[in-house]
């Protein structure tokens, strides 16, 4: 038996607090499509938190769905999405993106992070019909290296795309965690004029499923519903994703998970570096990535889930621990506790 | 205020023993996508009621997701699905089937099931490469129009397809319903031999949401996986999905959940018939489609929620009345008082 | 041996005078990509010909191509074409559209004519995001069964389009033999104002491959040249294209022709009439589809090549003839003697 | 007035053998879409040339329609292409891969050319179903920088495919020029064995349009002609295609040409180095990058057609200089001349 999985931060359920409000809100009847009560009062609740009165607001159950379904909406069929390799279209989506007809153009990154010159560079060298197009950028906040994008980063990134004529999409998996980050300076409102589309992950920051895409620019508006219901992902009772919004934008609980995440991460980076540990890439949310020495992964691993990320050298690898609303603070210290040991 | 919605069978939430147990089994931590605890026993606890113990089975969430899917899986891109023109995914799912590039090649029916001879001639004038080439044939148990094939006529279309190298893929969103009518004669563990794959439909009898695919023919189990994550239906917290599908499946309460639906059907129909009235398509699970005068029709939707379903002459028209696992006995009696009342 | 084949019209090469073309103007460095002085000059002639200074002329090699390109550049992803069931793009090219991504909504159509009811019906019942939105009528001149709209039925289509938001597309596959047949009433400059784009088809009637699409619409004008190339229809010595559609409307060439394939048709079919044959379908164009016993066929089968197009008795079979810019007149001459003495 | 284009291969029409051939065989009346008898004996001589009488040989206009068209026939939605980023199907077909729902995964390469260790990367980092699944391999003969895989570079990717279970296809675009190159240790019937299928470029060797598929694979045979329709490349009057084949393969014409375009761009070559240039690339067959001043390059541009490729320093560019069957070899030593004057 393992004490425990640091492997990601969807292992558990939901927090409580949704289930109960399953459970509650079950028998009233609903016409669903997602315009039931409860989506649209999640909508709504939606549009005031991200202080945007005009955006449009719709649930779908995963990020893949999210991803395929608005990126495949804002592009003509010979146009292209601009993301960094180690993004999860480019990777983790099993061509989800491609499926639906689009190129996705691969640039480099910054700690899994783009930059405006790559935006730049990737405009410029599509110059003609012989090519594709890029129509939008795709960046995550958080990254998948756990890496945030700053205010300033974000700013001119959102500068670049308006001068380039290039759509800007932000996926908002792990958004929860950014926003709480000790290192972010960035309030969710901003988003309202930063970018044009994005989503607010619900499965990693304490749902049992569900991502709220949020659109401000106007023209990514119309017939969405088409889209979502087409690819497969308007659920006929979408009470399931309306009543969790509806609780994660009740008191603040989405921003409390999201803050129990990152401390738990925090309280681990401080022990790893107490312990002498450095890391891959010096991300301030839930995700770490320590660089150990392959015996002491080996110890770890017969207690813990978790990923070997990468290989440093021969005697090195680097791990991914991610934390979650879910991770007791007592699995933090054992880990703590448990490398010691085996160092020792 | 209306009283009751006879719109649909997907108005409520989750049967209780649902919320109950995805409350109970809520905090365990598991490594999801489909490959957690529940969802491998909901799994083999399906292979066990089917009576097939080689059968792949994969959970997604909505019955358009199961059929793009498992239809795009098993075809070449100039391959085409044989359907009857009122079939769901020829005319509810957005096109679904076409977005993955496939043409379904509709046939007329009867009383919305597809007939022996319409498969073969669809097969016949399909003959060479300026044509698609028809590779599997669709079927709905129960149908759109609520009309469910008897095991002859399964027998009969299951031959045809060996005959003619056609897959048979059933979608059973109300599969339920249909396999405890009275007027079946249809065992589960009969569809093994029957059709090469086909889905249980969950959210249409007391599921939150889900979808079961149980797939029977070898050809068509590799890779499903990837077809899934690829299409965004594959759940990182799938917990939600097995979880649901162990409780469907234990105690039989999946078909008691469809009994009670054909049940309170049946008291509604007889009440109509008691009261004169006929129907246009004669159905023998949840979904009714009486034909009522057009007054009588705008009386009752002052107090209930249902669909219109067609025009029969300038006086009447056929309404739609569906039952659900919740719909309690007393909506279907004051249902059948009111329109006395009215109709007196 | 058979006498002569009048199952096609594209059973021979080109008109010499565009090989000679091809030969004269062989040598001359060009960018091609349509884009070469010979394609260029002859979209200017085409603009001429069809009076419409503002529209847009590409080259590709094949009808279908010239309909998936243009079908699906005007299509959002979940909107669909509607189109007669007989429709080339229906059933003889191996679901090129559903390929796109897109549905084709068939109709029944009138002697493979769509008629305005049709339209407005396909319109009505698609109306809301459960289904696919129609969003542009498909329409061939001639058909497939070679009738011909006349204008007022033309200008009928055209306004209910306009009206319901819907584009519309002509296939002008046999766009010439339409154009000049004695039943016509149509000149090719009244397209500017009826249709939304077109193709002027040159492989059946002269050409040894090419179509001209000509987009009249604004808003189906900008890139088309990405779809073209994403298609793999932008050939690189597009001279081939461009040098025969110069000859073709040099001399009006494509309309001597045209007539010419009309005029033996006209005589095949006074000839059948005189030995008292009868036709399925009544077509003004070079294709005829007369009835005859089934003995009689099995004779001229001996000796020339056409389609069976379909039984129409135990004892009966319409055939298609058709006709081409190349048919000799003996050859119907001598057609006609044979069916003479086989009757005998 | 410029005095001679080097921008590509494909600036001037056909070899006169094929326009008079075309001529020749005009008027017999042939089946077409591939079946004349031109297409047969065509099919039957490149058999005959690659040395395997099982392949088979599908005719296509265009290197677009070929890649499209082949690559997508070996794929299940889910699975990708391996190509290095500088590939055509990269860059320079407006995503058509993509278009077709496929993934390409890029590779760096070296001088243009995939490596056995980047294949074996690309297939070992797709590990599972979250990601692609890479299935062929795609490569150029000679790449896009104009170099050449010498046999045991082939062989050596050949070996590796075949133990990863990859398909591995050749775009043979520039095939002539890559077999006829000093520099080649290849003979075409070594591709039978070497490659699972490959096509056989003639629009940039001296036909109008026209490029050979040759399938060797088993597996991959089946159904090609449905894919060939559905993408709009199956030509009614396919004679086109097949006599230029004809004529390309009787008496050696298509090495002869091939042959030409080398000797021209070796001619290039030595002049340039003996006025002391040097090359980006170093390229034996048709395509130069020499590195040139920037003043040399403006007085260029003033006589000749061409791409400046790339920026080398804040002095110097390299260009492209493509020689083809037609170059003159007056054009070759008028350049030489004129390079020399500017210089000078």
């Amino acid at each position: 038996m393992y004490k425990y999985s640091f492997q990601n931060d969807y292992c558990e359920g939901a927090h409580p607090s949704m289930i109960d409000a399953l459970s509650k809100k079950n028998t009233s009847q609903e016409v669903g499509y997602g315009e039931d009560h409860f989506c649209l009062e999640a909508a709504e609740k939606i549009r005031f938190i991200v202080g945007n009165p005009q955006a449009d607001v719709h649930f779908v159950c995963t990020g893949t769905q999210a991803n395929l379904i608005m990126l495949s909406s804002c592009l003509k069929p010979f146009e292209s999405v601009i993301a960094v390799e180690s993004g999860h279209i480019c990777v983790h989506e099993t061509g989800a993106i491609e499926a639906t007809g689009h190129k996705v153009n691969h640039v480099k990154g910054i700690d899994g992070k783009i930059t405006v010159p790559e935006i730049e560079e990737a405009a410029a060298i599509h110059y003609f019909e012989h090519m594709v197009r890029p129509r939008i950028v795709y960046l995550s906040q958080s990254t998948e290296l756990g890496t945030i994008y700053s205010a300033k980063e974000l700013q001119d990134i959102s500068e670049v795309c308006k001068q380039l004529n290039l759509y800007l999409y932000l996926d908002g998996a792990r958004l929860g965690s950014a926003l709480t980050s000790a290192a972010s300076d960035i309030q969710i409102e901003q988003l309202t004029n930063l970018v044009d589309a994005f989503y607010i992950g619900g499965t990693k920051n304490g749902a049992l499923l569900g991502e709220a895409l949020v659109i401000n620019h106007d023209a990514l508006k119309p017939d969405l519903r088409y889209a979502i219901k087409q690819r497969g992902a308007l659920l006929s009772k979408s009470r399931i994703l309306g009543i969790q919004f509806q609780e994660l934008f009740k008191d603040n609980l989405y921003f409390e998970l999201a803050r129990h995440a990152n401390q738990m991460a925090e309280k681990m980076r401080t022990g790893l570096i107490n312990l002498g540990y450095g890391f891959q890439t010096d991300s301030p949310t839930n995700q770490l990535f320590p660089v150990l020495p392959n015996a002491v992964i080996e110890g770890l691993h017969e207690m813990y889930h978790f990923y070997v990320w990468e290989k440093v050298d021969d005697q090195h690898s680097a791990i991914r621990l991610v934390t979650s609303w879910a991770t007791p603070e007592t699995s933090v210290d054992e880990f703590l506790w448990d490398i010691k040991s085996i160092k020792a």
